[in-house]
């Protein structure tokens, strides 16, 4: 049984002017790409850079599915931590959990977003084996 | 009882090259970007101009919930149609649904997003009685 | 002689909630995307599809400079006029020029770009001859 | 006299997969955003955020001009160093210089930024007294 993965990634960054948008807080697709920042930062965390996936191996990882709950706004300078981990790894599908929060600890977005592997040719494939342990797969 | 609102926007516009990403296809948080413009235009549609609702009257709609479906990969200069309509609409709480294919026909990406109603001070609010025809409440 | 080149595309579009920020306004890169959307139509104009050049012959045209000169902001929801046109062709360097209104007539943007072609090791190289006629060179 | 101002700031974040294009770089558009970031923390650094000029006194610095020079292209996940400082400081316009780097040391952009201060109608005014001595004015 391959261990269970709880490592959590942590970046930590301030929110930019151009993130915000007229209602004086930020853009609610701004958070989808520090949902990606986080997840970049699991595959670090896990010993992978996620860019050498790309590079070494012609291998993507897209975007299937994205489900985001916003329960607060971040404001522009805020300093914002996004955590991510893995929530369920099959050799087809992986997906990430987020939280996303102000330093000052309030909490503004929850949300999941499921991967699948693509080949050079665009077509789906399993989980590469040199891979799997990054997700805790056999 | 209310008119059950069919109407469906339709927004057409080619990918720009700043959408693309290194995988050489949409970066997926884009497509939030869209189906903000299909919300516009159906309001539009329906008569109401969506900045004349925050500046006229103080209140912002914001998006407490997204849920998107990523079915194909779209590319720079693709001519896109982003099409969104009312899906269920409460005094507290209006949810759209959205497609976004390319002039080919070809389906992108299928999602809906729940919005809530704010005022001045961020608190949550009915849809003011003036704006209740636009999402065919009473 | 070749021609000179006296073509101006035209794009036209609104602004995108997406693009603006907390100040009200157009956040001032978004000029950059939009000057990329008046060349981009430009080369079509002159029967050339940009992205073609890059598949078809692994040569990319990169900013070298940019210089903007921002005369008025536009705002969410704005009727925008994007256009563009050659303003000098050498072999090694094109120079774009590009002026951005409003529907109404006001002048936003006022800017030009300078491009390089590099080839598939990053090197810089002369506009290959079969794209000579799209910039008016021989 | 006022004293010279010769702080520099200095920003530090890595690419994210959203500031890519279908090159592979980053887009060229995204530079402003990191110049505006160093910008940001320059005020900082002067003892002032700059979200507080906004908030307190309703006064807006606009970008009037830009001038990029792009020497080299960033990739995904590369380390950044963004620096700013003061170029030149007029009562009434405000030049800031920027630098951007890998941490590795590769120079990446060279660019300039000229701001206006407008009152809450949109009218240019001189720097307020109370942030003079944040530009090194009198």
């Amino acid at each position: 049984v391959p261990e269970p993965i709880q490592e959590c990634s942590e970046v930590r960054f301030r929110v930019r002017y151009a993130e915000t948008d007229q209602m004086g807080v930020v853009y609610h697709a701004n958070y989808l790409v520090w949902c990606e920042m986080a997840r970049t930062e699991l595959c670090r965390l896990r010993g992978v850079a996620y860019r050498d996936i790309e590079k070494t191996d012609g291998i993507i990882m897209v975007v299937a599915e994205a489900r985001l709950r916003y329960h607060k706004a971040a404001r522009y300078d805020d300093e914002i931590v996004a955590r991510g981990w893995l929530q369920h790894a099959h050799t087809r599908m992986i997906t990430f959990r987020y939280e996303i929060s102000t330093e000052a600890g309030d909490l503004l977005l929850t949300g999941e977003t499921q991967h699948l592997f693509l080949n050079k040719d665009g077509r789906p494939i399993k989980v590469p084996e040199k891979y799997r342990p990054l997700f805790g797969l056999k």
